[in-house]
């Protein structure tokens, strides 16, 4: 095995994939450097960032506050704006890990730079899956999967050919409420919907994974990250997130990657391909105590937001953006008491429904069905709110 | 994927595992090809699998029939010694299904002639694993596992470096008496040891799953084909026999491969690789309908067998072949009914204990072990007779 040092940008270095990422650097010194740090409004957490990792390129979304964090990563560090970060010479991996649309051109920039791409962001796929997959292509640029379902199938790919798959099959834990009785979930709240059983993540996501919409998401990145069509690609119920996810192939072999749910895993995996580096911190599988590893198909009636997305992602074109869309404001309106809980699915239909969608849509349509959408989801969440409050 | 036609040689094509060769064989006539046969006693079924597939080379152990035997293949056959079938120049695969140490000089004889070997005979590996493995460097000959555990971890190592490999975890069912109170392992008869929970076998291998004695020899083949040091393989109940076998990483990333117990799966992994191909009359896994896979560490005390394989591996040497040895005459005494079921390890463990071994023998000091211990291993049955009758 060479060791290499791999220089690393992290975009979204203070969100929780961003922390983790530093975690993993933080504990291979000899293999991988950070030379660019981009945070979002957590300017105190980047600052100390900055001071602990030297990046000689940093930004922030804070225009007030250039200054001070350039200040805290030392003399040689840079100002530049994260399109730029993403396409530097100095830089081998760019780890996406902003949140939202925000990622977005980051992304195209480093494609366009033919550098290796570790995303974790899930809009970037979901809403531009063909832009980024066509300009990856062309920029014989390298995507390289963060979240722990697209890193186990990109695993179990490793001396496969493609060709030969049959199914990918997605994990779910079923989140929050995979146990309440279906006629309760109308009335559940925000903070029931955040204790997720396994993963510990953001709220959005932890949200979007009682709703299963999170797993409609990652079907439809799956699409785009392994170039396989939307029905080959299915979801399983497994509640101890163990099994991160299944590939079947044509001979009817299914291999699966398995781990404790840490997200350092598949970070490192990202940063390090196509080596395998000592996991430093991230606790071992133990499958005696794991004891039992369960399996059952979805209750699509519990579910309706995985029904959405498995739809919008099989129309495809502008649908997905606005699945994205509808469903940030939905959950966003729900988190904030204003609809319930089975009201996120109905938004999320409403646009759809409404959507005059596009088959083939260049960026600049992408982004004007995001703002289209959520202009409308916001408008019926305000329509749903007294019913909201039954 | 190039569709090429692969040319084969099944010895020991009267077997359970030669039948299901010539079962996934007759599935992909555009692709497999039977070139030569060899088969044991059973003419009948040799002479009907020779009209079936035409092959040019035949051979089976009975002199007296080999004209018989010709005739059905027709009139291009040729007779030819199992040593000379496996290294013929129109032969591309060699698949060793024989039983016992009679696939041994076969086996060398295809390495030293630069073939494909797939190998589903036990013994070759466990008693001769470190000439087999550098005959097969030396003729830049490839092993590929037949066996469904050492297929799982050979299919989870494609793609990867070997170094970076930090368990072989080898599942094991547990066999016809895992649910038994560990008091009453000392009165079960034979025919209570033949019913497998879950693969339909030989009558050999059936008995060594119900001791685990199998499960050591697999820990012993493994150790050779992936050329992993004993103390790195592990052993873990499965009862479901799903998940046929896992890989450990260094970063703690963990992969299996699954399936339902079906041998053909792996069969035709061996015959088509780097192909996957179509996997005719394999059923498929279906984990909603599978729900729940169990695991669990094994118990030592119930499976004597397993540690005493185990240590002989780990010994290395001509302790192996002695530990094979022993187990065969030990298993065919006790199907006679001559010796209790927990007298097989007693019988495996005293021959080990007597053994005057080698640490580096060459074949015929391996082969004078193998007879040195069945006459051991007979000798010590008879002593314990009574006892067996009790």
């Amino acid at each position: 095995m060479v060791q290499t040092l791999t220089r690393i940008a992290v975009l979204g270095s203070t969100g929780s994939v961003g922390r983790q990422t530093l975690d993993v650097i933080r504990q291979h010194p000899e293999r991988l450097k950070v030379v660019g740090l981009a945070g979002g409004n957590n300017t105190t957490l980047l600052e100390d960032q900055c001071r602990e990792f030297k990046p000689t390129l940093v930004a922030c979304s804070d225009a007030n506050l250039h200054m001070t964090i350039k200040a805290s990563a030392g003399a040689k560090a840079r100002w530049a704006p994260m399109e730029e970060m993403a396409a530097h010479p100095d830089v081998d991996v760019v780890l996406i890990a902003t949140v939202g649309a925000a990622g977005l051109s980051a992304t195209l920039s480093a494609l366009r730079a033919g550098k290796a791409v570790a995303l974790a962001n899930k809009e970037v796929l979901v809403m531009a899956g063909d832009i980024i997959t066509r300009e990856a292509a062309r920029g014989r640029a390298e995507l390289r999967p963060v979240d722990s379902e697209h890193s186990a199938i990109w695993q179990c790919l490793w001396g496969e050919d493609i060709a030969s798959v049959e199914k990918l099959i997605l994990t779910a834990s079923g989140g929050a409420f995979r146990d309440k009785p279906l006629r309760d979930l109308d009335h559940v709240t925000p903070r029931e919907a955040l204790r997720h059983p396994t993963w510990d993540m953001g709220r959005k996501i932890t949200i979007d994974s009682a709703t299963l919409m999170n797993k409609g998401f990652e079907a439809i990145e799956a699409r785009w990250l392994f170039n396989i069509p939307m029905e080959r690609i299915e979801v399983v119920m497994h509640r101890e997130s163990i099994v991160h996810s299944f590939v079947e192939f044509a001979d009817g072999s299914v291999k699966a990657q398995l781990g404790e749910p840490d997200m350092r895993l598949p970070i490192q995996c990202a940063l390090t391909y196509p080596d395998r580096i000592e996991g430093a911190g991230v606790p071992r599988l133990n499958l005696a105590r794991t004891k039992a590893l369960h399996f059952e198909a979805p209750e699509m009636s519990r579910f309706p937001c995985l029904r959405l997305a498995l739809e919008a992602g099989t129309k495809g074109g502008s649908w997905p953006a606005v699945l994205a869309g509808a469903d940030e404001i939905a959950v966003e309106q729900f988190a904030l008491g204003a609809i319930g809980f089975m009201d996120i699915p109905k938004v999320v239909d409403a646009a759809l429904s409404a959507h005059d969608g596009q088959a083939d849509p260049d960026l600049e349509a992408i982004l004007a069905a995001d703002a289209w959408s959520r202009v409308f989801a916001l408008d019926r969440c305000s329509a749903l709110q007294p019913a909201g409050r039954r």
